[in-house]
């Protein structure tokens, strides 16, 4: 039987090669937006990661006519009432990963390392004109007081899955998919895709 | 009668030129750190910008043989008791400028509008191996809710001597010359050296 093509909605080949992985048992075939030539952003207006990743999914359907895949993620601080949350990308306005991380640090000032527990939480969903299944990760962990490694990205560096361990940014690519959210939700999704007979 | 050569401690050459302005009437030749091959870092562990100013002045008339003129300056935040202060270079073990004033917005997120004020203070100070004759400049403003302009440095997208004006990352050179904390300190220095006889 031949692979099907399926969209992951991304530009980064990082994630689309995590997926591959993923579903490295499944015959289907990921491509990212790159691949089928799509430039166009998607708007994000959803109030919860779940919304966003769905808006993705069909924004990116309706202009590549095959089962696409989407995700949303983002940090929520416990100390912060949930936030950056789905502003994590826009976090008090600013424009670099480094910047965002410092006004967190800020924020968190006066908080005691007990209280200081936050999450990495994603959202995934596969859509393919008829209906949504959808799935959720996370990854549990503590906000540091400064930003320790240089391998991830966003709040990687001042995230801690254990108190006094490693920051995520300096977990390798392996170790940190093993864990992480993203990875976490997208496992998920495939499990319930393939309960659903949605499997190729 | 000939001019004489006096050391301004920097290697800014944006500072050596605001210098020769102040002192265009004077016969002194201003040069810098670069100019006489030096290389050194002062250390800096004076408990005031005073202390830290008198201590690069001893710490390059030592090295430089000429009478030397030196400044410490930084930020002073009344609603964080005055930090980051003697601090403001490494205020949070931050590298850049861009998140140092991000972190500084996070610590104040919680601060309302007026009780914002902040002042950029600055110690200038003469040392000619005998005695140290010193001045201090001071702007008052405020700390804004985000990042403004990019003429400036360091927090400068952040400050704003009147509250709804520009930032201070927002005037020319010449205009921030003119109400400087630095600018002010040297021209008090200045005209206290003239005072006591010490200009040629």
């Amino acid at each position: 039987m031949d692979s099907v093509k399926w969209l992951l909605a991304t530009r980064n080949p990082g994630k689309i090669r995590e997926l591959r992985i993923i579903l490295a048992d499944a015959r289907i075939d990921i491509v990212g937006l790159g691949d089928l030539g799509i430039d166009e952003e998607s708007p994000e207006s959803g109030k919860t990661f779940l919304e966003n990743a769905m808006q993705k999914a069909r924004f990116y359907y309706e202009r590549a006519g095959i089962p696409t895949l989407s995700d949303d993620s983002g940090l929520e601080v416990d100390a912060l009432n949930g936030a950056p949350g789905i502003h994590s990308a826009r976090f008090g306005g600013f424009k670099t990963h480094e910047e965002k991380c410092a006004y967190l640090l800020g924020l968190l000032a006066e908080v005691p390392k007990e209280l200081r527990t936050a999450r990495f939480v994603c959202a995934a969903v596969f859509h393919d004109g008829h209906e949504y299944i959808s799935a959720e990760g996370s990854l549990e962990g503590f906000i540091g007081d400064r930003p320790v490694g240089d391998l991830g990205f966003g709040y990687d560096p001042v995230f801690h899955p254990e108190q006094d361990g490693p920051s995520t940014a300096e977990y390798g690519t392996e170790a940190k998919n093993a864990i992480s959210h993203r990875g976490r939700a997208f496992r998920a999704l495939v499990k319930g895709l393939e309960e659903a007979g949605r499997l190729p």
